[in-house]
């Protein structure tokens, strides 16, 4: 039996943003209800290579389909100048969850930029204005053309404002989309006063405060991925209805966990979980509803929903590569 | 960059023996002085099909090489009847500590296999008497193969002798081993009086009692790796020197979990850790030594060690399927 082989290429193509938006709001809501399983990351540190190494199982059910596999992924901020490597390379096992049989082992550095698009597409979905035609992004990396390209798949987005002080990154994201919408470069005022807001960057002192940001926008605050990182002004956050992905992980390295650690802010400040938006047990945006901050850190039933869609639709299109990795069953 | 593909038949080849005992031993040292991390297991139960899924990350520094990577595995007993498929498959991510790029993805099952009898023969080489010729095996799978191949590696082995109800499966194995060893099928007393004995059973009412086994037999007790899972009697480790792998595993899913639980073993009845007798903190075998035995739970320090000798050994022959995984860096 074989192992479906798919590199950065083939989850390029195969994690089609629609599909992996639909399956990570299934995955949210999954977990609201308690069909999930998800065992905290475990975690390997190497302070001689100034690098971390971390596992993250896990499983979900949901309508019609369930999924388990593994992501192993790594944080070595030295690899882009020692090594001419990213920080973060990952490696997926899709596996099927009745038999254990690896079904596919698949690039997980692509699989992870397209669910973290996909969840902060789930989360603008609630929690944006439904006639949001405007994004702004603080942050020109490669997560902001994902930011664009999920949002841009539940909402008629337009005009796109886009702030880096690196000209070359701002130009070269220009460039990519000026075809399809209205995009510039501006400053963080001119992004946060879009209807939506992504931030995408790795900063330890917050850079977006109340006042760069409109009266209604919604915020996915993406960057913060580890302890200490924060993007978002106190001020700012103690003013937004706050949606988190998950408690333990965004109280310890999301958006929150500075201001939460300190006691700025508490667990009454905190709207509530994704998923519990997800299937209405706390409401998403109504008419009253000013500034929505959706704290983003990425949790492990994302990638296997993710993984699930690319494995899905390779297999379709009978695409991949084809592998027998494991010897076992009969050869197909 | 290119990621390398190692099939079964791959890691068949490479883990040689000799070299995954020497692996494993320089891992048991390593664990002995602190020179690894080993999270724990971290395991998704899924009882809708009587199964687990188990990740098993671990990092070692040795002299002159360090290794890191993941092996994902489980235990699904419905496979060999439902779905024509082994209970446990494995696959293990092999990664550069440095950069955590994946330096190759391997079939774990086959790895698991000879990982397991290196372990025997490691705790074999300190426990048995020096001129031990002679090996038993209570239980006649596919691990006895492995205990015979990886124990003939450190002792001049002529006799073998295999118990196992099931005839067709000891058939095979004389078969197998007949030109090489004087070998026959016998009762569990006749195996458990050769100088060595491995037992290697998925048995929870012991087997092996005090009067099966010779007075100084070396026992590797192998099949135990679950709760309440024991091949051999209380009496026979009580009176015997116990050498474990690891505390933890061993008293939640070893050879001793059921007699330790129940406290008929205490931690003062344990002579040590296999680490603590190949750094030589606790003596091995001496004149005075009697029973022994090794209870080997499998650590995923084992599998990273091995995950190294196939990397190596299949690099060094320009072997395997180099398969550009990630995307990233130069290709070669």
């Amino acid at each position: 039996m074989n192992t479906l082989l798919l590199d950065s290429e083939d989850v390029e193509e195969y994690a089609r943003l629609e599909d992996v938006i639909d399956a990570v709001e299934q995955a949210f809501a999954a977990f609201e209800r308690g069909d999930t399983q998800m065992p905290a990351k475990s975690y390997i540190d190497l302070p001689q290579y100034n690098g971390d190494f971390r596992s993250m199982p896990a499983y979900l059910q949901t309508e019609g389909w369930d999924a388990a596999g593994l992501k192993w992924v790594n944080v070595h901020p030295d690899n882009p100048t020692d090594h001419d490597l990213p920080t973060v390379l990952g490696t997926m096992i899709y596996s099927d969850p009745e038999t254990a049989f690896p079904l596919a082992v698949m690039d997980g550095t692509t699989l992870t930029m397209k669910r973290t698009g996909a969840a902060a597409a789930v989360a603008t979905d609630y929690l944006a204005v439904d006639d949001a035609s405007s994004l702004g992004l603080v942050g020109a990396g490669v997560q902001s053309y994902t930011q664009l390209r999920a949002i841009s798949e539940i909402r008629d987005i337009s005009t796109v404002v886009v702030s880096d002080p690196d000209e070359a990154r701002v130009e070269r994201f220009v460039d990519t989309f000026e075809d399809q919408f209205d995009v510039r470069a501006g400053s963080i005022v001119d992004a946060g006063h879009c209807d939506i807001l992504s931030t995408v960057t790795p900063v330890e002192d917050p850079i977006v405060g109340l006042d760069d940001v409109g009266e209604r926008t919604h915020v996915n605050a993406i960057g913060a991925d580890a302890e200490g990182k924060h993007e978002l002004s106190d001020d700012l956050l103690s003013e937004a209805a706050i949606v988190i992905d998950d408690h333990e992980q965004c109280t310890h390295s999301g958006e929150i966990n500075v201001p939460y650690n300190e006691g700025v802010l508490t667990d009454t400040d905190l709207h509530g979980e994704i998923g519990e938006v997800v299937v209405g047990s706390k409401p998403g945006r109504t008419g009253e509803t000013g500034v929505t901050v959706f704290d983003s850190t990425g949790l492990a039933i994302q990638d296997v929903a993710a993984a699930h869609v690319v494995y899905e639709n390779a297999s379709e299109a009978t695409d991949g590569h084809p592998f027998d990795l494991v010897g076992v069953g009969s050869s197909t």
